[in-house]
This record gives structure tokens, C-alpha cells and sequence, in this order.
């Protein structure tokens, strides 16, 4: 099959871009003396994964236990759930994927919470690793950096059946200030907190193996702190057009990736000559974003939302109109929720058609 | 299982709110002598539309063939795929559904397409039913009303393979007018071209059969028009909160039909005294409309979107703050995309599950 045989909308993961990604994030993490453990809720797909840890990352972060349920079925060791886990159905749910993937690990904020994981735990016979979870500015969740995380973590530490690890601090404000140098400025206020509380906690005795945080917009900024072990940026392996604007050390655009994911699209009307409209809506591309997808080498028109499955090209060169049939592909402005409306991507090398990857854990946010 | 079993975050269905709208919008319809064939696009899921069906539609309307040829997989019949078909590739699949389901409908607005659909159609000998798509304002696809919608269903009715069953006009920007008097206002100024058209249809003895339009803003409006013969309405067998704002006949809020689809969520952190966060965010609930999920019968807290997976309820009313684990279940703004999030749909009654429905038809815009 070619690219221009899939059918459309569908989403395509262009692999020369995306190998190069992963060859320079490693080889900045490697340069930094830091480690990777990629967040995996970009993607939702096993097979990215095994390529990421194959390239060295330790394993993945998953957002939600759902989500590490299906990268353990796959195989993927290593995970680290950056998400609280609260429920009680959960907590059970919780300790069977610690049977099968024991070094897995859960993030906590909250005491109740920590002797609720402790007694799950020693009922089925795990050991769970804890990371203290930390309020780095993000208004999320997490306990506050200082004597707050440092309570936390005693108590952590002196329940049986728990295995105190280290630290997450994710400073989402931070990931997407325009411009590095206000980007790096904002980093460092918050992630200062996180390497206090860390040093804090070893001053008590406690033990802090891992430090783990950042995001695809501070990846060559937070590597800089001393106290952090690794870096969870997620976007880094394909991108989109929100992380290409917010600029890097180099200029105004993010270039050390590139942006390797597209959304492929046909035109199936041509109403006017001021209009075309693609079969790609608000079911093709995420939304929460606000500027719209951009098309990939494609002048001459301007995407706008019309509807679940519509996109209204406004034709900015009639001697460029879109003809009927014409495919047209686009960058999505946000990869992560993407990624989540669809079941499998494309993987293209030039007009190829190389692969399909299921995107297994789709919709796996519980 | 019971309602506070399901993990979260997850899609519940009200059981006899649903059934409710289904009885009341088939009366409507029985009442103003017209049909229904709603819009399965809103909910993806054969079940529902079984019992669509089962209340008296003809079928169900599809957005796109991948939608068409899931509900056939499932065994409904009657459909009507109200997106041009227009790929090479789409095409094969368009001759392969009709083959199964001979009384499938698609749409039309372009001379080359009627020609390479009645290409397809006699190449692999089935006869396909054609309908004509008018633009009737909403500025996405369609014909133009009058002399060239003439032209096209005259080109369709002399092609061999293609059977003209009669015309489409989906007023996509009345839908959401607010207040029921301006809506109509809308909906008639948008509609009248349409019924001009079949008119002049009828005089150059065309064969009209059909004239299908509507959505759930104008339920009660578009079954004034003699020359409608069915309703396209979808978000009614749901509801949400984007319908419910618009107003009905009755007053500022839509009640004619109910709000039966919720998220439910888990809230996972209690960092501080002024914000609680939940288990949904932007992978939970879609993002188009402007405002936010609407908390149910649980005063004291606002939802903010947090990121994929959170959602910040801002901290209302101090003496109704959240207890980390606590269920909350909220409203989507926007039904149809929502429903595309998830994989099923937790059929409940009260606390009890009733049963699971595939949403089998998700992702599928292809």
C-alpha cells in the first residue's frame, strides 16, 4: 500500500523524522549525564515505545494506570504512572500490574492515599514504588515542595510494603513560555522547589534514587539541574505545531525535532471557488488548542473547523484551488489528544506505506 | 457491577432518560406526519441506533462510510452517508456496502463524482441511491440551490447505476442559534431555498422521494416545512450542554429532550483548600465549545480543563469541598465528540449497570 492509498482521515508518523528524534533526544540525554524515561500518553502506542527504549530510555511514564496496563501487556518494563491512583478498584488493578511488572512505579500526594497503596499492596503481596509527587507551580497535583514532601516521604519510607524512590515535579505552566530564555527562567523558579525538597529529604535520611520531570519545552533546560536524574518529555518523538512555536535555544522555532506526525486528509468538495472542504473535522484533530492545523508544504489554503467531520479550506490562491480527491495532509496543532482519536498510525518513509502501529492504549485514560 | 464500580474516567448512559427521548422524539415525528433517520455520527454505537430503529426510524444517517459500514456490520439498515464519498479507494467500499445494504443512500454535490460513482456502482453491478447535497448556508459542502442542483440531479437521474432518490440540506448553522423564535427565523430563511428546489425538481419530473434536513435545534421547527420529509436530528437520543443552552419552544433552556450522557471522574488529589482535581480532562471530554463540563447536581465546584488528564475543580463553596475518591460526574459540553473519546458507554439505572455498549463505530471517519 502507498501513502496516498490510506484511507482518509488517518493518522501518518513519518519515521525518517521520528528515528531522528529519537537518535537526538538520546544523544542529549546521554551528552547531559541525565536519563530518559519518555512520557508514553503521547502516543498511546507500544510499538513507539519499544523504539524509544531501544534508543536508551529506561522504560515510559503512562498517565494513568490504563494506560500502563496495556504498555505492560506489550512487554514495556519500566513505567512510572505520573497520575495519583485512588479509586479502590484501581488500587487492586494496581497491585496485579506490580505482579507482572514489578519495578514499576505509582506517584503519591496524599497520606490517606499512601496507606491506602500500603494495605493493597501487603494484602497481595507487592512491593510498591512510591514517588512523592510535587507541586512544582503546575496548580495540578502534589504535595508542596519542603516540610509538606518531606512528611509525606517519612511516611512513605515507614510503611512496609511500600519502597520509597524519589521525586516528580511536572511544571506543565512551563513547558510552552515562547522564547527559551523566558522559558529557562521559568523553569528554574519552578523546579528550584524540587531540588530544595530533594536535598532536604537526603539530609533526613531518606533515600532519592530518581528526580524525574520536564517536558519537551524545557528538555535541554531542566538538564541543567543537578538534582534531576531524568527527563519525561513525551512530544519530543513526533511534535506538533504547539511545540514548534513556542521557539528553542537556536531562535524562534523549536527545531532540534521535527515534526514527524501529519493527519492525511481528502478534499471531498469543492462548493465554490473561495472554499474546499477536507474530510478532516473536530474527530481528526484535537481542539483544545487555539490556532488551527497547519497544512504541510500546501500554500494557497487556510484550515478551519466546520464540524465533526468537515474542514473548510479557505482558498487564499485560486491558482493553487484545491481539486476533488486532492489529499492534503496537515500537522495537528496538539500530538497527545491526536494521537487519542485514533485507533493505529500510518508509519510512512517517503510515498511507503511500512507499517501500521496499533495505538493500543487509545482511550485508556482510566 | 454498580454505577460507583465503573472506573473512571468513563461514559454512562441514563437509561430511562434515553428511552424517554426516544419515545418522545418518535411521537414528535408520528405527530407531524414526517421520519426520522437521526444521526448516528452523534453516538456511534449500533445499539443505539437498534433501538433508533426499534422506536420507529427508518435507519440511521452516517457521517462518513467507515461510520455506514460499521452500523451495517451491526445490521442496521436504511442508512444514508450525508459526506460526499469521493477517494478511489472509498469508492470499492462504498459498491462492497451497497452490495450488502442495497437501500443505502450518499450524497452528492459534484458532476465528476456522480460520474466515477456511477462508474464504480456499474463495474461491480449494484444500483446506487443518490441523494443531492444542498448548500443551504452552512458554507461546507453542497450544490447550490436551484438551477444547479437542477442541473446535477438531472446528470445523476440519467446515469445508469445511480437511482436519484431526492435532496439534502443540513442548516448546520441554525442548529445552535439561541432562542427557539430567532432559530426558526434562521432555519426557514435557510431551508426555503431547499424546498424551492425540490419544487423545481418535481416540475422537470424528477423523482424526489426524499428531502431529509434537521438536527435536534430544530426538531420542532424544520417539521413545518410541507416539503421535508424526514428529520436528520442526532444529539436528542443525549442531549448536552450545548442543546440544552439554545432554548426551546418552551423557554430559555432546551427541555424537550434530556440530558442523559455523563462523564464520570474520580477525584485523585486534594492538594489545597482551593482546588480539588478529577480523573478527566481533554482525552475525557472533548474541546469545541467554549465553555466547560457542567458539574451534575454537585454544587461548590467549577471544572477547569487541566491537561489530558486532569480536570481543576476550582474550590466554590469551602463547606462542599471534595473527599479525595469521591465520584463526580459532569455534563460534556459537546455530545458527539465525546462520545468519539470512548471505546463503550456504561448503559446505567439508577446505581445499578444495566449493560455495556460497544461504541463500535468510534474513530471511524474514514
Amino acid at each position: 500500500m502507498t501513502r496516498d492509498e490510506i484511507p482518509t482521515p488517518a493518522l501518518l508518523l513519518d519515521m525518517d523524522r521520528f528515528e531522528r528524534n529519537l537518535e537526538r533526544m538520546a544523544k542529549h540525554v546521554r551528552t547531559a549525564g541525565k536519563q530518559l524515561r519518555p512520557h508514553a500518553k503521547t502516543h498511546r502506542c507500544p510499538e513507539i515505545a519499544h523504539r524509544q527504549i531501544a534508543a536508551g530510555a529506561l522504560g515510559v511514564a503512562c498517565a494513568k494506570l490504563g494506560e500502563a496496563e496495556v504498555m505492560a501487556r506489550f512487554g514495556i518494563r519500566g513505567l512510572l504512572i505520573t497520575t495519583e491512583v485512588v479509586a479502590p478498584s484501581a488500587l487492586r488493578r494496581l497491585t496485579r500490574l506490580v505482579a507482572e511488572a514489578p519495578d514499576t512505579m505509582v506517584v503519591v500526594d496524599n497520606r490517606d492515599n499512601v496507606d491506602a497503596l500500603a494495605r493493597a499492596a501487603a494484602e497481595d503481596g507487592v512491593t510498591l514504588n512510591v514517588m512523592i509527587d510535587i507541586d512544582v507551580g503546575g496548580r495540578r497535583t502534589g504535595a508542596q515542595p519542603g516540610e509538606a514532601a518531606l512528611e509525606l516521604a517519612r511516611h512513605v519510607a515507614h510503611r512496609g510494603a511500600l519502597r520509597l524512590r524519589g521525586l516528580q515535579g511536572y511544571a506543565g505552566h512551563c513547558a510552552h513560555v515562547m522564547g527559551w530564555a523566558k522559558r529557562r527562567e521559568a523553569s528554574h523558579a519552578a523546579m528550584t522547589p524540587l531540588m530544595e525538597t530533594r536535598a532536604r529529604l537526603e539530609a533526613d535520611g531518606l533515600p532519592i534514587d530518581i528526580v524525574a520531570g520536564g517536558s519537551t519545552g524545557t528538555f535541554d533546560i531542566d538538564v541543567e539541574l543537578q538534582g534531576l536524574t531524568e527527563l519525561q518529555s513525551g512530544s519530543y518523538c513526533v511534535m506538533d505545531v504547539d511545540y514548534r512555536r513556542i521557539g528553542g535555544r537556536a531562535g524562534d522555532t523549536l527545531t532540534d525535532f521535527e515534526m514527524a506526525l501529519t493527519v492525511a486528509t481528502t478534499v471531498v468538495s469543492v462548493p465554490t471557488g473561495e472554499r474546499a472542504m477536507v474530510d478532516g473535522g473536530l474527530k481528526a484533530f484535537s481542539t483544545d488548542k487555539p490556532f488551527p492545523p497547519e497544512a504541510v508544504e500546501r500554500p494557497g489554503v487556510e484550515y478551519g473547523f466546520a464540524g465533526d467531520e468537515h474542514g473548510r479550506l479557505t482558498i487564499t490562491d485560486p491558482s493553487r484551488a484545491p481539486r476533488l480527491g486532492e489529499r492534503i495532509e496537515f500537522f495537528p496543532p496538539h500530538c497527545d489528544p491526536t494521537f487519542n482519536l485514533y485507533d493505529r498510525v500510518w508509519c510512512v518513509r517517503g510515498p511507503r506505506v511500512e507499517a501500521v502501529w496499533d495505538i493500543a492504549a487509545r482511550g485508556r485514560s482510566d
